[in-house]
Order: structure tokens, then sequence, then C-alpha cells
């Protein structure tokens, strides 16, 4: 094989990563905040300590769990959903053709059968025209932060400890963030009124809050019946949106599950992002936005809000991938759309890790373990999802989580990250969604080990710093 | 299949498009600009129109021709890409999975594929961890503009007319559009010189120039090769990037292909984007970023602008989906890498419709035609891509694509939407991708019937307007 095309007068083109050769070079000052911001680049020095450190066990993985992954599933799916254009939606084979190869409809080809599952795993009856399938929900978040933030007035709240995909999108589109105070039952709301009584007192416009209801990532923290009323409530009297973000709620453990907010919403406030990553596969890149409230003052035909959505998905990505709709609609045939149903496998998975993670560290860290070296370790016992936060009695930064790795072999993530640095220093998040009840048990093992080792205490600069 | 979940002390939820239900609305007011931008609810009320008329002949469709798409070719280049992990990349099994369903490499995983292609098909040699695989070229635009525009004062600079899809990755992050002229070669670049100073003098940044070297959309326009130097030493001189375009590259008409700026960048000054949506098919939505500029004053690890570009795309979209990059990754494994040799069968299609058009076009229009009922028509002759240009003797805007539609049943695209509308208003782009040489003969009868009606003057208040 031989290119017809070459290069007049000059010898191969040469890439600029060849030394003496590149002149242009790119300031980083002269970038967007973005770029360089702290939420991002803290994740990939994380990811580079897990790196240096495969030896060791990892509670600081958030993927899924990996068991049930099969090659073979995937042709057999997209087939299923072929078969469900050809039978349900009656279409022929150009148009099948077209459906899976074509630029294709900017909010979707899966919005039915997204509505189907909502209906039947969250008895929640939504119009398919007000769902924009994304890439991922990452991508719902930022075209709603875009279409909210119009200029610097307007802020979004979220409960701190935040989702650190949440933060990146309201940095790309310079959307600044109030944190509201969390506890175990999730979001508070006393606090939740005074943030938004200061942003407006400040000359800003709260448009938003984002909430997790359900085993929120990272705290694990899930909200009450009670609470959730009272949250739709207050965001009807404030004239402000909920972001609801839904990624967890299948994985509980055992209790029944409370509503999503979208559900109990008769105010219409409630923006609903969903997610196939824990689900189906992250792999696949599939999400998507409920957004049907109707909108005033659009010459231009949009009727709700995903009507607006899509305009901006438009210049952003188009449309999402066609072959990986079609792979998740045929994941979504195959279980008569009923997420529910395909997951009770990985939700067995994650419940016995989560049991093994709380049963552990009581037997390590409890009243009657005689744990006390250097003070006392606690955790929250979250009823479902990937996560347990653990509050350690020193520091647990960065520093320290090197330390935990190279001498323990035990690695898990710093929650100061997820407050913007500004608390949760001496907690850490464990996830447990990849691990074997072996790896969660030795894992807990070299973590008690790691925690009676106590804070290690250093000299830098004649200050006295604890690392 | 029923549901666990039930809302207590309530009825099922209902939708809040139930009339009397929602009280929630959202004033488009209180929204980003973007959201109601001529250049995207414009293309939207073309697609109506173009809707209303399922009958026409339409010049107006930009989208890859049909009639190769085959559905049994996804899952054998999703095996051939599995067999290429195993085989090339020396993956084992649970690799292979992960690859195909995990949270992916946020730079994506087909790389080393795309820079084979790069080697092959342009003589282009790139280091490929300066590749960054996006959702579509489009993700890959608002990327690079999301980078570039730190403040109000960063603009960037474009050949008038301009693709519509480049103009929306602008609005999305406020980003200035300074138009450039446009000549039968392309962008003009004493214009260019002058329109750099001009920004320069208002305080402005210019930091980038986006050009379509081969057979531009919507113009149809290609530079020469001097040309494409004298740009090069422009933009080194000026220390600003060029934002380069390739979608069209292999659909010339025969004539040799000339090199891209990023084979004839020795100061490298030009980042490319490159698009598999017309060379394999557009809803993989795969398209990629070559950012190899070298970066300084980035403390957290970035090399060159694609770990940047990577950073932002993993709060924006996480990374590609790798189904669809396992898709279009199996595709480039069939054909070797070489895109040229997959595109062999399309380009033969697109030539002999161009060929049919510019024929047709003389036939009706040119010297020896006889035609001359209300003035000249004219029209460009590209040798290549998806698109040529006609100008009519009077004004062709949506009124009068309204009017050719419904009076003579042939659609087109009226040119004063590429020219963010200031200019082109007599000027229709006319796409010839997705017909048959029938249908270009039936279309363009329909056309010289609708261009010697001439213009329809209708009176409104008072005032004689032309439709």
């Amino acid at each position: 094989m031989t290119t017809s095309l070459t290069i007049p007068g000059e010898a191969r083109a040469k890439s600029v990563a060849e030394p003496g050769f590149a002149a242009f070079r790119l300031d980083t000052a002269s970038l967007h905040a973005s770029v360089t911001d702290p939420a991002l680049t803290s994740m990939t020095l994380l990811n580079d300590i897990a790196g240096r450190y495969p030896a060791a066990v990892s509670f600081a993985a958030g993927r899924p769990y990996e068991g049930f992954y099969d090659t073979a599933s995937l042709p057999r799916q997209l087939r299923a959903y072929e078969e469900h254009l050809e039978k349900e939606a009656g279409l022929g084979p150009d148009d099948v053709r077209r459906t899976l190869f074509q630029y294709g409809r900017t909010k979707g080809v899966i919005h039915e059968l997204i509505a189907r599952h909502l209906e039947l795993d969250e008895a929640l009856t939504v119009d398919a025209e007000s769902i924009v399938v994304t890439t991922g929900a990452q991508e719902a978040m930022v075209l709603v932060l875009r279409a909210l933030r119009r200029d610097a007035q307007d802020v979004v709240l979220a409960a701190a400890p935040t989702y650190v995909g949440f933060l990146g999108a309201t940095r790309l589109v310079d959307m600044g963030v109030r944190p509201v105070r969390e506890g175990p039952g999730g979001i508070d709301l006393d606090d939740l009124t005074e943030q938004i009584r200061r942003a407006r007192q400040e000359g800003l416009r709260p448009r938003a809050c984002y909430v997790v209801p359900d085993f929120a990532n990272p705290s694990g923290a899930s909200m009450s019946l009670e609470d959730r009323r009272r949250l739709i409530d207050l965001a009807e009297r404030e004239d402000m949106l909920l972001l609801e973000d839904n990624p967890y709620a299948f994985f509980h453990a055992g209790i029944p599950r409370l509503p999503t907010l979208k559900a109990l919403d008769r105010a219409g406030c409630v923006v609903y992002f969903g997610s196939f990553s824990k689900t189906a596969y992250a792999g696949a890149r599939i999400g998507y936005v409920i957004a049907d409230q109707p909108v005033t003052g659009d010459d231009s035909g949009a009727v709700v809000f995903a009507d607006q959505l899509a305009r901006l998905k438009s210049m952003l990505t188009l449309n999402t991938s066609t072959v990986a709709q079609a792979a998740i609609g045929g994941f979504l045939v195959e279980n008569g759309c009923s997420m529910e149903r395909a997951t009770r496998r990985v939700a067995a998975v994650y419940r016995r890790n989560l049991r093994a993670v709380l049963d552990g560290l009581e037997e390590r860290f409890g009243a009657r373990s005689g744990f006390r070296p250097t003070g006392e370790v606690s955790w929250n016992t979250p009823s479902g999802g990937m996560f347990v936060v653990v509050t350690l009695p020193f520091v647990a930064d960065d520093m320290a989580l090197e330390r935990s790795a190279s001498e323990f072999g035990v690695l898990w993530t710093p929650m100061y990250h997820f407050y913007a640095g500004t608390a949760g220093l001496r907690q850490i998040r464990l996830s447990f969604s990849v691990l074997t009840p072996e790896q969660i048990t030795e894992g807990l093992d070299r973590l008690a080990s790691f925690a009676a080792s106590g804070p290690r205490l250093v000299h830098t600069k004649g200050e006295r710093t604890q690392s």
C-alpha cells in the first residue's frame, strides 16, 4: 500500500516532537483557567500515585465491577436493536442502516426505550420528546450548565463534598459553585436556604442546585423521603431548578427504594440526569437528561428545555454516537427495558462488598476492637452505592496516600479533593466496586496498619508538618 | 415485570407535559445567548422547510452517501478490532473486555491506528500521544476553542463563508469570530493580514485562524500549494495557530492531492482536526485532533497541547465511546489503515455527481445555453468535495427557498447563513452527495425553472419587497 500523496520539494513530513524542530510553544498562562483547574489536575495526580503501586489493594478505583462484561453481548445487542427498529418501529432495511450509520436525530434515537425504562423502574411517566440522549451524563451536565450560565451572576449550588465531574463541568462554562453543607441525610436544607439568601445578597442568581439523592459520590449519603419533599418545595419557592443525578439508585442494600426527586416533582423544577455507565457499561458513554420544563420567549420552535439543550448539543457533539446508542438500545431491549432486572447480579456484588467493608471496619476499628492507637476512627454506614467514607484521626492528604501506598500497600481517595480543598482533610473515600471479599479483607488489614501507624511528622523548612 | 418502586401516598408520577400541571417555566432571556444563536436556529428552520417538501429534489442535504452502508460490517469490524487488540497489542481477554466496556483512556484507544493512517495517507508522521480521539471533530473544535478562549479579548479568524459547526463551537465558549474574505483559491491572505492587524489595534488577541484547505464547506474552494506555504509563514510570523479541518480531502476529482497544512508545517503552528464521518460513517461520531504543540508553564504534567485538551475532555465527555472507537478501529484495521483505499468507491460517486452538477449547470446556464431570463447565473468549479456554489441574479433567502420548494420542487441552502447574514444573499449551495445522476438532472431542470421565474416581488406594509 503506497500513498498517492507526496509533498513537493520536501522529504517526508516530520513530527514537531523531533528535537530542534518546533518553534511554536503554547504558554499555559494564555489559556482558559479550566485547563489547569485543581479539580481536574488532582485526579490526574491521584491516578499517577495509583499507577506507581500496581500491587496495592485499591479502594481508590471508582469504576464499575467488570466481572459480567462479555464481548459476545455487543453483536447480539446490536442485532436486538436492529430487530427492534424493524419490528417495533416498523423501519425498512434502508432506514435501519441510516439509523445506525448516518448523522442522527440530535436528541437521540433510544429515547422511547429510555422512557419505557423510566416508567417501569422509576414509576416515572415522561414524554420521550423531553429526553436528550448524551455522551454520558457528563455531557448532559455541560449542556444544562451552559444553558443556565448566561453571565457571571449565574451560580449553581451543590452539597459539599461534590462529585468531581460536576465541578469540572461548571469550570468549563465559568459557572460559580456555592457549596452547601451535607449531613448523613444528604444536603442540609437549612444551609441551602441560607446559601441561596447569601448568594442573592451578593447580587448573584442561584439558578439550580445539584443533588445526588441516592448513595452520593463521594459521601454515600442518601436523602429521606421527607427531605426530598422539602427540597422540592424549597426549589419551587426559590424559583430554582434541581439537577438530580441518579447513577447509583439500583445499588441499594435491600431496603425499599425511595422515589427520585423527579418522580415526586409536581412543580416541574427537576432536571434529571440518567446514566447507563454503572447499570450497563461505561464504555458506551450513554447518558441522558430529562428536561421537560416549558420554555417561554423562544421564537425558533423550542417547546421544552430539552429542545434548547438539543440546540447546544448540535454545536457540541452533533448527536450521540448511534453505534453506542444501538448497543445500549439492544441492552434495554434484551432486559425488557428494566434496568432493575438488568442490574440484579451486579447489585448483589456491590451489596456483598458494602457489607464486607462495613463489617470489616467494625471488626478492626469498632467499639469492641480495642483500636485506639492515635485516636478514633469513624465511618458512615451507607445503605447502598459504591462508597464508604472513613474519618482518620490524622490528616489524610496526597502525601499520606503516598505513604499508605508505599509502606502499607493500600490505596484510597483523599476526600478533601471533593471539597475543593476546604474541608474533609481527615476523611478518605473507600470504593469497593471492583474488589473481591478477599481483597477487601486484605485491604482493610493494611488500612488498619496504616491507621495504627499514626501521622508521620516531618520537618520541612524548620516547620513541623504532618505528612 | 413489575417495579419494586412505588411512590408513597401518591398515584403514579405524572409528566409535567400534562395540562395544568407544570408550574416552573424557563424564560429564554435568562439563558445563555448560544441557546438562540442564529447560526443554530437557522439550520433548524432550514430543516423544517426541507421536512415539509419530502418530494422535492434536495440539493440541501449535506450528509454523506448512504449506498455502501452495511449492518453486517458492524459486528465484523468490532471483531477485527478485538483481534487487533489480542494479536497486535497483545492484550488478554480481560483487558480486551475492559477496553470495550470500562471507562477508557481520556485521549482514546485508537490513536495508534489513526497515526498509522496519517502516515500512510497524509505522509504525516505524528506521535500518537499528541492525538485526542473525540466525539466527532465537533467536540475537538470545542475543546481547542475552550482552551484558547481565556477571556473576551481572545478571538479567532475564519474565512467567510464558514462551516456552521465551527461558528456554533465559538458561540458555546463565547469566542468572537473575525471574518476573512475568501476567493476561489480559499482564504485571502492579504485580508487575513489586515484583519489580524485590525483585531490587534482593537486590543484583541487573534489566537487562531480556522481553515478548510481542501473543498471547503460551504464554498467548495481549495488553496494552492503556494498559498498553503504562505499561510503557514504568516501564522508563524503572527504567533497564531492554524486550525486545519480536513473532512473532504479524499474526495478530489482525480487531480493529484495537495499536502495538508499539517504536513507542510515546519513551525509547529497547525492544530489538525480529522473526522471519520465522511470517510467511514457519521453515526460513530469519531473524530480527532492532533495537538502536538509543546506547552510551557503547566505544573501538572502536560507535555503537549493534546494533554491539556484531554483534561478539558475529561470534564466534557470523559472519553469517546469505546464501542464507537472499536467499530472505527475495526474499519481502519480492515482497510490496512488507509482511508484513501477505504473511500475509493464513495469518492467515485462524489466525483461522478460533481461532474453531473457542473456539466448540468453549463448546459442550462452556460454561454451557449441561451439562458438570460433575468440576468446571469454563475457558479464555481470545485475540483472535489461535496458542494458547488451558484450565484443567482436575485436574492436567494429562506423565503425564496420556500418558493423554490413549493412551486418548483427543488431544495438548496441559502448561502447567507454561512456569512452570519452579512453577505452571499444571491448565492445558494448545491450539495450532491446523496443524489443519483437522474435526481441531479431532474433537480437542475427544476432549478433552471426556478431561476427563470425570476424574483417574486411582493408588497408588504406598503413596501416593495423581493421574495
